[in-house]
Order: structure tokens, then sequence, then C-alpha cells
């Protein structure tokens, strides 16, 4: 393995197995319907709480990967997740069902790419078998973040609908096993410029997407136009538009091959204005219909961005900005000849 | 790297350059006093809050871990690191001032050995210099987690403190640069005994401690007496007899070289009753005095074994138990010939 330069790095092999997600109501009548392994009708899950059912997703986000992998527990070396709750209990609390090793992370809604990151590094050194995963839950987040969800506050036009869902990934070091590999990978570093509009989390977010991007062209020698596909996490459809405009001053063009997993998941008249949030964006729009096109090979090369908002209701209360943070993988199809990459 | 087997895996080439310990008011007028970078007078650091004080604990240990390193942050690789703040904020905020790739982790209280498997990790495959550290504040984590700081409310004898201070480490791939060497980490899994007692986390945390020790030596086919020292997190006294108990009945006699870092932080009449606890417990223990002690080879190998208890408020006030987790590393002096572990 070879460390380029700066935040960036490089794998030998590092294969995604399989992916497995459980989608929420909402989420499964948008835009992806019918691309989820399990579409929930309620996202109650049948249990007494937001937060049980929200941890239920987990519990089956868990075994319902290890199943698609054809894998017992006694074969999954770790698991690697986090959530948007305070101390992450869903993935916490999911993973007393499995006598598995764990490792907890929290970079908001980066966390599914920094566990990419750090299992990529993982099975590139000695473990066999890695999920990684992320998710987040409507009612849940709504509540911790925002307002009661009785109170029944008016949403601002420059919001994004929290996606409720987990999506889950099994990396192997076998090439047998995928034609899907993580090749590379930028690890991002906190940006704050200053936005305080908790509402606004994409205006928050689109600079470290930037500094993360640039960071991984410039250590690659790549250019936009050498990707099918730049998967940026939530930053919703302003957000969105926002990066694009930041990388034109910088000399990239982003107009033809980017898109956006929390603007990808819902229908215009599902009323979440700028698109989806949380950490089950990029888990669920990754390990769902992203990962079978690259399984197809219809998509050779990718970036997939995650992006995350650290604040948390206390730093805002105390007056604080949001700082945020964007980590990158390139992933292939290695259906291409990626002899110039590794 | 050999992966031995289960949740063990062993390290080649992963030095503890430097240790960097900045420590509250009471921990520096602990047992410990004299033994931290710094030892504050006041617990606010100048600060408007508590939680900006926090912060700035953070900030001050990444800079002083660096500077004590001699490197300037171009030449830090990566920071890993967490606290016990919702959506760990003390951590992501001070990182708003370094221009360095950081990956957000959360385990409670064992965040920190956490941090030292994960860069041990990216230390072995690639990664120059990575800072690992972890923290917490009595103040901050009272109000978060118990009671307004100003009701006064009265503590059960079974509990804890949360100790205030910061630790830090400097690993390096560098052999030149230190003679203590992380050789060989244990995973933990999430254990939960079903203990509902929020004040008695010490009787929580010791069954994930057991999990982990008793998996370490047998993967690694050692016992307790072939270690200096075994160095738990943040049990406490009570929760460290449980812990020696539990072992006693597997086989494993601890009695005579295990210590807690929780209850070595305090005097008896700084009444603290159970010790310390928190993330910095096991941070600044093994990052100060321990780590001192390994580079003076007057500690030759130990275990050093983080322990967390993983719920919030909200799962307790909605009737879950408390799961828990433990995380062990095996560090060794080279001054010891170590010819049989790796």
């Amino acid at each position: 393995m070879a460390y380029y330069k700066h935040r960036t790095i490089s794998f030998d092999n590092c294969y995604v197995k399989d992916g497995f997600t459980i989608a929420g109501p909402k989420e499964s009548d948008g835009c992806l319907r019918g691309h989820f392994d399990v579409q929930l009708k309620d996202d109650m899950m049948g249990e007494d709480t937001f937060e049980h059912a929200e941890r239920k997703m987990f519990e089956t986000a868990i075994e319902g990967i290890a199943a698609k992998s054809n894998l017992c527990f006694d074969e999954v070396n770790l698991v690697l997740g986090g959530d948007l709750l305070n101390q992450t209990v869903s993935t916490s609390f999911a993973m007393r069902k499995h006598p598995v090793a764990f490792l907890g992370l929290y970079n908001a809604c980066a966390t599914f790419v920094e566990g990419l990151i750090i299992g990529s590094t993982m099975v590139q050194s000695y473990l066999k078998n890695v999920i990684c995963l992320a998710g987040s839950h409507f009612s849940t987040a709504e509540r911790q973040y925002r307002y009661p969800l009785e109170l029944g506050v008016l949403r601002s036009p420059v919001t994004q609908w929290t996606a409720t869902g987990v999506g889950s990934c099994m990396l192997t070091n076998d090439c047998t096993q995928s034609n899907v590999k993580i090749v590379r990978a930028t690890i991002g570093r906190v940006v704050d410029y200053g936005i305080m509009d908790v509402n606004n989390m994409g205006a928050a977010m689109a600079p470290a997407a930037k500094d993360t991007l640039i960071a991984h062209f410039r250590a690659t020698d790549t250019h936009p136009s050498d990707y099918d596909l730049i998967l940026t996490g939530d930053l919703g459809k302003l957000g969105k538009q926002i990066l694009v405009e930041l990388m034109a001053k910088e000399g990239y063009d982003l107009s033809n091959n980017c898109a956006d997993c929390g603007a990808s998941l819902y229908f215009e008249e599902q009323q979440t204005y700028q698109g989806g949030s949380g950490a089950a964006c990029s888990a669920l729009v990754f390990s769902g219909i992203v990962l079978s096109n690259l399984k197809k090979g219809k998509i050779k090369r990718m970036l997939l961005v995650g992006t995350g908002a650290l604040m948390s209701p206390t730093t805002s209360f105390q007056g604080d900005s949001i700082p945020a943070i964007a980590h990158l993988v390139e992933i292939c199809s290695t259906q291409e000849v990626c002899d110039d990459i590794s």
C-alpha cells in the first residue's frame, strides 16, 4: 500500500462484496423505490419508541449484510459504524446481539465513508470480512436536534429531511468475491466557514466537500472528468449547487457528473425541500443502487464523498458556527483497466 | 503484520513517541500530582462555558503533543480521537484550528484505546505520525449525563467522578524515535450484563473488561503473570474488585498486577468515592506516568484496557440496561526481548 501525500492513501486489495439496505416508508416511496433490501411500511417497526425502532433497523442491517454475504458471525472480523443519536446508541446497542469486534465512529453524516476508510485499512492489513454501516431516523433526529415532533414547527425552505434507514457494506480482501474495489481514499479535515444557520447544513458542508475533493484531485493528479460519478453524501440540492459553484471558481467543472445522495432520495412532491440528510443518505444510496451499478460495470470509476456537519444543539445554543468534514473514497469496477491507479 | 485469531491482531512497527497531558485542578491535586504537562488551576480556562473550556483543553493537547514531538502540523498525518459530549463536539471543534486529517471516534471511555488500535493500524500501513487523544470534563459531563451542577444532588457511594483532562499520544512507525512499542491489540465487543444503575458503571464495564482480557490471553497464549501491569481504564475501585473476582472464577489471577486508571487518580479525602471515570482517565494516566515508566524500562510489558459504558440518558429513560465495551493494547518497552511476541 502506497501513501501518496498529504491526506490521500491507496489500497491494493480491498473489495466491496455486498451491500444491504433497510429504508423508511418515505424513502421507500421516493426516487429509489424498489432499490432497497427492506422497505419499511411502519417506521416504528413494532417498537415502543422511535429510538428502539432505529436500533432495530441497525440490528436488521447487521444481520442482513452478514446473511447476504453468506457469512456467519464467526466469520465477520469487525463491525465499524455509527449513527446520529447522542452517544451513538443505535449502533452500540444493536451490537449487543452480535459477538463481533466493534469500533464506534462519529463524524456525523460522513460516518459511513469514515467507516469505509478505516475498514479498507483494516482489510488491507489483516482482516478478511469487515462490515461498515451507518444510519439515521427522521423522528429520533428531529426530536434530538430540533423540536419535539408534536410541536409541528414549520420548516424553512433551505432545510433537508433526515433520511430514515441504515445502509451497510461487507468489505473483503478476497478479489474473487467482488469486482468492486476501493482503490484510494482522502481523509477529511475540519472546515468552518462560519455558517450559523442550522437549517442550512448544505451551505456548511459544501466547503468541506470542496476541500477534500481538491486535495484528492491534486494528490492523485486526476480531474473531475476522470470519473463517471462524483457522489456527495447529503449536501442537498442547494448545497450541491454551492459545491459546483465553489469548485468552478477553483477551475474544476463538476457540472456534468456530480450527484448528491440526499438530493437523489425524494420526489419533489414529498416536500423534503432540499432533499435528504442524515447518516443514512450516503449509506443507503451507495450500498443499494450505486454498488449494484458498480457491480454491473455501469459505473467504472467514481468518488463517494461523505459530508458531515459536526455541530450539536449545545454548540448552537452557545453561539458557535457549524464545522464540517468530508471523507472521500475512490471506487472502481475492476472491469476497467486501472493500471494507472495503484 | 499477522492476524492472530478472533479479535486479536499484532503490529510490527508501531511506536509511542511521546505523550502530552492536561489535567484539571482536582486531578492535579490528586495522586498523580506533578505528572501532567499542564496542571490547570481553573477548570474554566478563562472561557465563558464549561464546554468551551473542554474544547480549549483539546486544542491545548493537540498543540502540546505536536510541539513535544518536535513536529509541525504539516508532518502530522492524522488525528484520531473523541470525547463524551453529544456529537463529540469538543474534539471536532478543536480540530478546526489544525489543517490535519481527522477521524472522530466514539466508544465512550474506551475511545482512547480505540484510537490507539486504529492509529497503530494506520501507522503500520502507511502513516508516519498519528495523534491519538481523548478527554472529558467533570462539569460538562455532569450536566449532560446527570443533573444540573447547581442542583447539588447527593452522590451515591458507588459513583465515580468524571475526570477533567485530555491525554494525547504521538504514534510513529520510526523505531529510532521510541523504545515503547504497541505489539498487539484485542478489539472489544459489546457486552451487556443487564446492569441498570447508571451510578454503578464499574459493575457494567467489568464484564466487558473480562471478556476482552480472556480473549487476549487465549489468542496470545499468555497469562496475567506475563505482564508487569494490567491497567484498566475507569472501572473504579468497586469495578476493579468485580473484575478481579470475575477473572478469578475463570482461573486468571489479577490480584498482583492489576491497577485501574480511575482508581489511581484521586486521594481518599478528595471524596470521589470509587475514583475517576471518563474518557480522560486512561488517556491521562497512560500518556503521563505510565508512558514515562515504559520509556524508562520500569514497565517492560503491559496491557492497557480501555473500558466504556455505551448508554445515553435517553436509553436509561427508556428503560434500557447499560452495554459496555473494552478495547485492549499490549505495549512493550523494547529493552525487553520480545522475540516470542511477533
